[in-house]
């Protein structure tokens, strides 16, 4: 085997403080059942000369594999994942003096973010020798891990909301997988799909309650550093959230690069939500330390679609402690913004992405975000698989409704 | 203004030797009417500074900014193009002593390789001070101009058959692009737009009928050096070829490599189309000259029905120089390539690009393709916009009639 150099050290949760081994599979926390994190002996990192071995090393988010739990490199189940680009975007009428950058993950494998999260966490399932994996998902989650587990030749199967869209449907498929739709939200979904694998020796890979997806999304934060190191970091990060572990993976990553002293001042992390399925906008507004249940969630954004995000006491705290805050748009403002992406800046966005440009009126409004300062929108998707006119349909439906 | 060092110095027509000022607009060759090719100055690269400056530079095909034709910086328009993974393929059964790559474009920006020539027609296009291009198109490239004449800010007009996927319209339409449909094949296409546009003052953007889309596509074949430089140049490369500029671009890749003393032994091209529209491979086995326009095409692989391809001479040479040719794949195999790919490795590839995997048993059986050799094979594209239940549907549709 050739070892990665992965300075993983354990499992760690950051609500009890519960130590986990991390060389068995493991879930959530033993003691508490939040979510458990990665901890790395960063102590070990010699920056000058792991810096410039990056120089040489191709660009997918494996190039920070001493900072990925995967430990020899064999288990890698990549498809050239990561280091998507970032767009200087031309001046918003809505932002006129925010320089606006868009960091475009619409070209990753399988189409999406999601990408990030499924090669690391099918990459250390394989190593830890799990032969079946199961996830309740949205659309593009179900999508990557049935790509990553054809590619690493694990058993995968997804449990679909019946309402997702049928091209992702039929992706999953394609790779394999075995697809399980059913009614009502991602939430009931997930709750069905937990109390049909049971304790029946498939394993959970939902977001947060498997530990290593995170580490995958940390590398948004940790790209985002490396490639802006010439200009420096953005003032603020405007990010969509459903199950909001990009925000607490870029949290983390920035945690990490302060750590290793690397970075002085946080980046501002907003995160976006449609106005009909905002809970974790509603908590952060209500001071609350974890989000309640969204009643009745809708919007024409399917990975927005998550009326109560696992672990939401990790969302809130990253975008507290890096004073952030969040926002919310309408379906109608998402679908302007698809358009204003396409027709001023080349930018094909899922109605996801587009959300954050969507936020930006608000942002400016409410002086959250301020004239001169630079501000980077998190694009998670492709605008391919979803159809304008379609998306315009929907809105228009849901406005006679 | 902030210069490039390309190191352009002018155009030159490949079959009568007729050379064209590069610092002015320029379509075809003036005298014989083919295709116009980029010329540099290589002897003015100093390998040694210049490719170990290619560590420190972005991953994007500006990389090779030197080799390109645009001499200023402020033109360029990109969307991050550029930098696809080399992915390692598992055994194919049926090529089992094979080594098998996969360079894969699907992730570009707009879903395919046609990003790369119009990244670099359209920023040239604009530091030439063009203000309005047109394109016929079987879909991506028309999609691919939209984009990028939205990110210069110039203006486009896309002429699509009407029988190209709804999707790729809406598309072009969405980035603020003019689309006009039109009966017919897309040389039937063609022949009407041009005639529509006359000498209205826009542009012809078509594939090998303007010089610079070429220099984009070229970056296929730097790519593939510079990614494969520690293990070497694959022993042959497989390509899906419809406009064929693909393979035009890669084999004036390997000339320059060749001519900077980089480059002993050139990969062997090989054209796959399919068996209803292939006129490049039956020039090939015809030993003709130049293609003769197929009767009737039909083929489930947009990008693969160009019954006529222009500047074919250019084709034909570089497969042959190159000691490669042509092989036909039928829709079945495309589709059960497409399926393969997915299921065994983890790729979403295109109709287009899972026809070079199509191809292998044959190559394999007719002994073009040996034990032992390694075989890249080019994913044009990406398999989001496609459905595979239509793509099924279609070929049982075709059977039955």
């Amino acid at each position: 085997m050739t070892g990665t150099g992965s300075l993983l050290s354990h499992l760690e949760c950051r609500s009890c403080c519960t130590r986990v081994e991390a060389d068995r599979a493991a879930g959530v926390c033993p003691t508490c059942g939040l979510a458990l994190f990665a901890v790395y002996r960063l102590d070990d990192l010699d920056w000058g000369s792991w810096s410039a071995s990056l120089r040489d090393r191709p660009r997918t988010l494996w190039r920070y594999r001493e900072l990925l739990p995967v430990r020899g490199s064999e288990a890698i189940a990549s498809l050239g994942e990561g280091g998507s680009p970032v767009l200087p975007l031309t001046a918003a009428p809505e932002a006129p003096d925010v320089r606006l950058l868009l960091k475009d993950d619409g070209g990753l494998p399988t189409g999406s973010f999601k990408a990030r999260g499924m090669t690391v966490a099918v990459s250390r399932a394989r190593e830890l020798g799990l032969r079946s994996l199961f996830v309740p998902s949205a659309g593009n989650a179900g999508v990557a891990l049935a790509a990553y587990a054809a590619r690493a030749g694990i058993n995968a199967t997804v449990y679909l909301p019946e309402r997702t869209p049928r091209p992702m449907k039929e992706a999953a498929r394609l790779y394999g997988a075995t697809v399980v739709e059913l009614p009502g939200t991602l939430r009931e979904v997930g709750a069905s799909a937990r109390s049909r694998e049971g304790a029946g020796g498939s394993f959970d890979m939902s977001t947060l309650r498997e530990p290593y997806r995170l580490e995958g999304k940390k590398t948004m934060g940790w790209e985002i550093f490396e490639q802006l190191a010439a200009e420096g970091m953005p003032d603020a990060i405007v990010y969509p959230t459903g199950g909001g572990t990009g925000l607490v993976g870029m949290h983390k990553a920035f945690q990490e690069l302060r750590s290793l002293g690397r970075l002085e001042r946080m980046p501002r992390l907003y995160a976006v939500q449609p106005e009909h399925c905002a809970p974790v906008v509603r908590a952060l507004h209500e001071d609350a330390a974890r989000v309640t249940p969204w009643d009745d969630p809708s919007t024409i954004a399917p990975g927005l679609l998550v009326p109560a995000p696992f672990s939401s006491e990790r969302i809130l705290e990253a975008v507290r402690e890096s004073k952030g805050g969040g926002v919310t748009v309408t379906d109608a403002e998402i679908v302007g913004a698809v358009r204003d992406l396409a027709r001023r800046d080349g930018v094909s966005a899922s109605p996801e992405g587009a959300a954050t440009y969507a936020s930006l009126r608000a942002l400016v409004r409410d002086g959250r975000v301020r004239s001169g300062e630079r501000v980077l929108l998190y694009n998670t998707g492709s605008g391919l698989p979803f159809s304008i006119t379609e998306l315009e349909s929907a809105v228009a439906a849901s406005a006679a409704a």
